[in-house]
């Protein structure tokens, strides 16, 4: 089977660029001298986890407990859940620990802390850090840290094992000086965290932090345990357009049918509109021409000249034409590849994946969705 | 069982208001004596669409082909599929054909009139019109139009049906005149167009029109047979922020947990993110306070006053708070329900409504996703 012989709009992934994707990152921890715990967010497939976590060596990260349940379901055993625990969930997070899975969860208030503690699984807890990124998290020199540690540690299931921190504010910068810049606040702000909590005597055997853009560029991993990325896996324009990837190393994209020509308008509509390719605009940041995503051939996944998504409805994809000749070069019927803005929102619209070698289909890798 | 039992993310659909907007569209088309067509694009349940045609007494719309799938199999027989078809979906669509469905697709293109002509299968075909919202459709005046029309109606298999177009540009403005003037632009340009096909005596039994914010304020119907709406069953903060619609008609909501508190950020975390409440934004055109949502208590889905999600990330939603009495007001744990920017995007990211009745949840109703 061929690319074009696949119904549209549909996910199709790159099998050579996935790969030289993993080991880019793998050798990037590996000259980090710092443990990789992929985050599976992005992918959630078992099919990706298997070639990215290379036969289960390494403990993954999740965004959902459902995740974390699939993946438990593919043999995973050493997962991080990094979204912080609501109290609610405490049972759904025990059963898991029930069947073995050795799974940390996340916190970042007393609050949550004391449900923690008076719920009596012996839960193994992170505390969320605020490294600058002004998302969750408490900031490392905040007396409330030691407050949470205390909670934890001084009760009688749960074991306090450490501090987890995000650099999300590396995605609003675009050159490597900056993002590496950021990596040494987000590297700065755990290890100053656990100085603090090992002052007190509170345990921190683990100290985690990452993105895909920190991971990439930071100079030093000094005192930290493990480095945390997810879209590396794909890359997206979102990377691209801040410089962390080439656009040749995109692994993600979505086939797409030209399925209406209003030449009147100098416009083309693609059968992938919101839902397909998601409202993410996230490149348009330091790209602004891409719009909802770049349109390229289908044998070779390169770009189209001067052709992107310039607006979306929820199944059209609005596509300017510079010049008329795209009608004639276009017509309707073909079908094209769209560069996605952000893969891990993109994806989530899609039950599988299609996953290619050139312009061949070599196999179909389910997702989990959902919570 | 309560609201406050679901587990979180997942979406709400407050039964009463859905049936008082079913109510107003119904009565809506009877004083403008037309007939409703509804979009299923936004609720894509059967549960819904048993409540909105009224025992299948009326044709529906679909915006995808495993629509038009899902409601044959739950009884449709009478379906527009308003979007441009793709040559490759052909065979699909004659499937639908084959098993007794009256299946009407959409073009706007001699190549793809010429495809359908030369299918074989006794498809029912509507030319796309552009009103002036520039997406898809051939302009009423353009020479295109009549080409088209004889393309299919001189074959031999499929059957000429009429004009169908979509005033999508009425989501520009936010004045009932503004919204009036264009529903006027919409039915003038359908029915200049079946008249010129008139004219040229081909067939042009189906002169179909469409959208919310049109259908709601159009001061005529004259000359056209149907209109379709869609996203008036549950509407949301893009039609409230046009004011289409009232809040408290606002059917559909995302019930979320308090995940965090980011004190020193004066900000409190929501796990509906990106992915639980999606990226657009439409709202903020009119209203740009809203951000990704408008957060409302529980158990009356009342706005919280000065809370809206000013952030996403995939499962975080952040909401700045104008005073740290908040914090105490909404402490970890705390449930939430956040109205939606735009309802067909939103939904689009859940398996199932949960159907509410003030606090209670009444029904499960299972929706169909993807392509």
């Amino acid at each position: 089977m061929t690319i074009r012989d696949l119904d549209t709009p549909c996910l199709l992934l790159d099998h050579r660029r996935l790969d030289a994707n993993l080991q880019r990152m793998a050798d990037r921890a590996a000259a980090l001298g710092v443990s990789l715990r992929p985050h599976l967010k992005t992918a959630k497939s078992a099919h990706v986890a298997a070639r990215v976590t290379d036969g289960n060596r390494l403990g993954i990260t999740v965004s959902t407990l459902r995740e974390a349940e699939y993946f438990a379901d593919h043999g995973a055993t050493d997962i991080v859940y990094a979204v912080g625990i609501a109290p609610a969930r405490l049972d759904q997070a025990a059963a898991l620990l029930a069947r073995g899975v050795d799974l940390k969860i996340l916190l970042d208030t007393v609050t949550a802390a004391e449900a923690v503690a008076a719920h009596g699984a012996p839960f193994q807890v992170l505390i969320e850090i605020d490294c600058g990124d002004h998302r969750g998290g408490v900031l490392p020199d905040n007396p409330l840290l030691l407050e949470i540690a205390d909670t934890i540690d001084g009760a009688v299931a749960p074991a306090l094992r450490g501090v987890l921190t995000h650099a999300g504010h590396a995605y609003r910068v675009a050159t490597a000086d900056a993002i590496a810049t950021i990596a040494e606040e987000e590297r700065v702000a755990a290890v100053r965290a656990a100085e603090r909590l090992r002052e007190a005597s509170f345990p921190t055997d683990i100290i985690s932090v990452g993105s895909t853009p920190t991971a990439l560029f930071a100079r030093s991993a000094a005192g930290l345990t493990e480095m945390r990325a997810g879209v590396y896996v794909f890359f997206d324009l979102d990377q691209q357009s801040r410089g962390v990837c080439r656009r040749d190393e995109i692994a993600l994209s979505v086939l797409a049918t030209v399925i209406g020509h209003n030449v009147d308008a100098g416009k083309l509509l693609l059968d992938a509109g919101g839902l397909a390719l998601s409202k993410d605009t996230g490149a348009t940041a330091f790209r602004p021409e891409v719009g909802y995503g770049e349109v390229c051939d289908v044998a070779g996944c390169q770009p189209l000249p001067g052709l992107f998504v310039t607006a979306v409805s929820q199944e059209h994809g609005h596509v300017q034409v510079p010049d008329a000749a795209v009608f004639d070069a276009l017509p309707v019927g073909t079908k094209v590849r769209v560069l996605p803005n952000h893969a891990c929102m993109t994806a989530a619209a899609y039950e599988e994946y299609f996953v290619v070698t050139d312009d061949a289909v070599v196999d179909r890798w389910s997702r989990v969705n959902g919570w």
